[in-house]
């Protein structure tokens, strides 16, 4: 029997802004990446997804990032190794008190946006990752992206890594997403989508950019929710998963 | 046997800018109130200000505050229940788990500044702070001054509360701090201020203002160290307490 | 013939975040509150609303406020005399070198949220204000809640102060809002508010929410654009005025 | 009569946080870089400053900055084009008002830490920072390292590029800064610091780490005072200068 976990970002917004359309998107995933206050995320809000999160049933994760609200973590930030050590720390406290006090823990950790880019290759911002999330709990699994170099650190460390794939990504023969700055690289179809997904989760491949079929090994799927397009693919990419026989469960 | 806790602030510092003489402090002190990232501390000082009140045998609290840097946390902030609730205990998970990864535990809060002096009347923000402590953990005593609506707030809810003195300010006859507005609101006379705390910790009784011995019931000394000259009152009012007998140590 | 002046908040985004449709206010209103980055509106949100406002014809106001980004400026933030002077001339600063940028200028003032609440009464953020202004440029009016000390202070300082009604808001029979802790302190009405405002541009007088037809000395209208409906309503206000044969024309 | 400026950094507290001697740099420089907010300078720290740059008869130059608070725009931060020309045109602008309020103007610009190094080489961000100050005032010039690609972006938009010497920086034989990764980049010996500023403003070389003489072409000396020894170097320099028979004086 089938069995996968879908991902998706919340949490995100910030004092009088909103951000996404949380409660749509917690009808949808099994695990949630709930901001932490460094790109997103007021207190408030982020008590409240937690609560909103254990009401859906859905498993809350650390969604850690640079300390950079006013680019929403997305510019990369050449800090030292012990300032992201010690950023990545704090998040995660944080974060635990909100998750707590809602009733629930943080179950994994996913580094968010220009933080989970950089670390597929840089050495230093992934071992401060992955050394703060060892510190904070050595049992938390981390997402991350196939063959990133943050996935060796975690095996390092002793620390569970977990490889996800991208719903409305397309992808290389390789394995590798194809660059946002091809015409290509995101897929507006659902029903292309959702078919994608349930030949990941049923047969480990999924079709690359050029038609050819490739093996992809993730055991979580993100999809997105900052847009009433991206809720309605993440709703088709459920149902599409369900009526194919796939468990959506959380991986942890 | 007397016995009495010395407390003071530390982890001020910020980024490039430093703040107090933290090392020194630590040598005079049984308490150290840990900035927690509102009105100052980022995550990098935090972490190393509890590695050096566990090196120095010193107990961890959280200073929790307001949210404003700008400030230092000593301008009252109109925010919301709801906010404070959140801001307060977002502050305390992320301190803990910046404690934690120091070997130590948040034994005890203490509200800074402006948020100290709001909850001696203000009863939403007072019972935001202590409804707050007590989601986060309900062993946590709360360090206040004698008399404050903080202490009803934390009473009602189950949670210890704490009186605490301050050596370096002078006390009316009916037990309140002279204004600062007030000339003669702060002794400099660290002679003065020993003797002052060597009766209180003895006696239970300190002069006030006007020549008058008062009653005042407290379990706690705060020092400051932001100065030199504190510093040097510090480790006085720490040698004269000892001289007396009086054994400096944590009320957790 | 009648003149009025319609001002709306725009520039209210931040990074990632969006609020309001600040195109569709272009079309309805003559004068343009812009975020300054204290408590809304980054440098880009800034320099993009003024350019637009300069191609959609509409004055640039500076809508300054506290220091609060978390809070959206709703929150009173006790700042002292100089802290406040300082950062209402910072923001007037930054917003102008945008407007320059955009080949126009700062027009008028209009003080936000808690701020704009804040000096209808109190007497030292008032001035800090006035004289904030006055320092930047003497020739600036500001806009002003009725009855407020600020004008007071402007009037003293050689400012030139301006009253401005609201679309939206419900009159008490002395020409003081109706507080919104009542539960018809907001009209949602758009007949009921544009014939109001119709009323007010021809004749001077509204009727108050008594049934009384009071005098309301105001020379701009503040409509809103938060909201699907206050786009609506702000439409519907500029036609209902532009039909009864009132020019609508910044106050400049 | 050979003419050198001597510059510095200033206006670097914020809130609560002191930073460097500010009152002693004024006596020893020609030009004050001026923080302005995005990497220190609160608004009451930048007015002080203006008033005693004014006071002191040192010329104001504006110390634009990565928006980095917690990183004191010490961290490359990979914001785009647009961002960065309009975080420093909002700098450019709010420094002015401040600078302007103490009866005087923005003389030239330096850009700061990070900023400053990434535009010896980042073609997007210099342009970004040229277009800025071109957009701002086209005669403000431009205060940069020899060599720096920014210089020929100055070049290109019609600005004035100036380049600055090290006084505390040891020198490669090719002109380049020796890096500070090496034990011996910077100078701690105030009388070798002082000869070689004395021949750069005489005879347009300085010795380099190898012994060797080499020509660099400067208008003007960058010294520190962000500690007790900076400070004592900065006085060294000018004594040595004026003694010298050189002319402290801006270049502007």
């Amino acid at each position: 029997m089938p069995v996968i976990d879908l991902n998706s970002d919340v949490g995100e917004s910030f004092g009088n802004w909103t951000m996404g359309d949380d409660a749509a998107i917690f009808e949808s995933v099994s695990s949630a990446n709930v901001a932490c206050g460094f790109h997103a995320g007021d207190p408030s809000t982020i008590a409240q997804t937690c609560r909103d999160a254990v009401a859906a049933g859905v498993t809350i994760g650390a969604h850690v990032a640079y300390r950079d609200l006013a680019g929403f973590g997305r510019r990369f930030l050449d800090c030292s190794y012990t300032e992201l050590h010690d950023d990545v720390l704090y998040q995660l406290g944080a974060l635990q008190a909100m998750a707590r006090a809602a009733g629930a823990e943080i179950k994994y950790v996913k580094p968010h946006g220009a933080l989970y880019n950089t670390i597929v290759r840089h050495e230093v911002h992934a071992s401060a990752v992955i050394d703060a999330i060892r510190a904070f709990d050595k049992d938390l699994p981390v997402l991350l992206l196939p063959g990133a170099v943050a996935l060796d650190k975690a095996a390092d460390a002793g620390l569970r890594g977990v490889a996800e794939a991208f719903a409305d990504r397309n992808y290389n023969p390789d394995g590798t997403l194809v660059s946002r700055r091809e015409p290509n690289a995101v897929l507006h179809d659902a029903d292309q989508v959702t078919a994608n997904m349930v030949r990941l989760a049923t047969e480990g491949t999924i079709t690359a950019v050029d038609g050819t079929d490739i093996r992809i090994d993730a055991a979580s799927i993100c999809v997105h929710g900052d847009t009433p397009g991206a809720v309605t693919m993440a709703r088709a990419v459920r149902t599409g998963l369900e009526n194919a026989g796939v468990t959506i469960q959380s991986f942890v």
